[in-house]
């Protein structure tokens, strides 16, 4: 049964957050007068992701929206890649991951889908985080799912099946579409349908986590051919 | 200061709801052979709209959404109405409202305030009905609120504090615009700036309810006439 709403993670699905990241960085660091290794002070950042929704998951630490999250792990970060003179800004730094750049097929892949369904992001972003990047970005989506509305990360089951029942929705009718072979096996073990994005430069360089680790209802090279394949089961239907 | 995001109410301020769900009813009614007063019809379903909204914001009925009070209102109302044949449609008929007809003015109006302003519904559907209503419409949103998020109905200050949280603003960087003084009333009340917009047309007639009743922020003939004026302000400001 073809889904009639599919959620997107975000942060490496539908945008190059790497990229982006170190090239803010770069120009906040230029005006500084200050070298670095951009993308891996990026690496390193996006390295704290995991661990720092983790301590909220596991009720280590009261809920914070990834702002507050993105802000304690930058200004961990900032010393140790010898640039001290930019903690001052972490404020402005954390709205780096506000702006980041769509991957090329992105935009108009989206604008395909819905065409015939609603879509939306599941992501673990705060809504008006994920506002100001569809905004920044030229996404349309029919609505914004942030883990601020149920204050849950990803993996926890609230963020799938409450974005779900807020569409009025079995998770049968709904599809999870990421980059992410961890995000969709918890999406299907809760009974949504699975796209795999693959997006080997999401990292840097391709390694196995571009690789699908199982049999995901389609596995798809962009959200444009994902677009195409749901249209060619459509026709042939 | 300029609101850095607009809320709009829906159901009469967006788009005409008496029209659409007396030209709906009327349809399926034909398809019976029926024949009755399909306005005075709707106006009865609405009139029971506050009230059993009531009856879940004071605790006598636990959280239902908008789909579910409707049906109940329209089962009710229907064999009083001479209509007994439609009961079984009900279902169906609930979906009417999920598809109402904008005002000529706000699909372009809502498009030109998006373009320097976060845009989005607060209204009392729930996110579903709301997201279907916007792709029936044509509505681009930024952001859909809807009841069940917070499980609370307007007026409760649930709804407008919720949705200024969602935003990541303070309330006075928020502004309601709804057709209604009274929805207004508690968002200023809660520190929201707040936009009348007259919809004399909306009960079917014009009547004290299209006049505002107190020095809201900005008064409009329609969402047009707002982006005009808050256009104006900026350029003089």
């Amino acid at each position: 049964m073809r889904a009639r709403a599919i959620l997107f993670d975000v942060f490496g699905t539908v945008v190059d957050w790497r990229g982006s990241v170190a090239a803010a960085l770069a120009a906040t660091g230029a005006r500084h007068g200050l070298v670095a290794d951009w993308s891996a002070l990026a690496d390193a950042w996006r390295g704290q992701y995991a661990p720092s929704m983790n301590a909220v998951r596991q009720g280590r630490r009261p809920w914070a929206i990834l702002d507050d999250l993105h802000r304690d792990a930058i200004v961990n970060l900032l010393p140790q890649f010898g640039l001290q003179a930019m903690v001052a800004e972490a404020d402005t730094l954390v709205k780096i991951w506000h702006h980041l750049t769509p991957w090329p097929d992105s935009v108009a892949g989206l604008r395909r889908l819905r065409q015939n369904t609603v879509v939306a992001p599941l992501s673990n972003g705060h809504v008006a985080l994920q506002i100001a990047l569809a905004r920044y970005a030229g996404i349309e989506w029919d609505m914004v799912f942030g883990a601020d509305i149920y204050r849950h990360y990803k993996p926890d089951s609230e963020t799938y099946l409450g974005a779900t029942a807020l569409l009025g929705l079995a998770p049968g009718q709904v599809m999870l579409a990421a980059a992410h072979n961890e995000d969709l096996a918890a999406a299907r073990a809760l009974g949504l349908q699975t796209a795999f994005i693959s997006r080997p430069m999401e990292f840097g360089s391709p390694d196995h986590r571009a690789v699908p680790s199982s049999d995901w209802d389609y596995v798809a090279t962009s959200i444009e051919d994902l677009a195409d394949q749901m249209q060619d089961k459509t026709a042939t239907a």
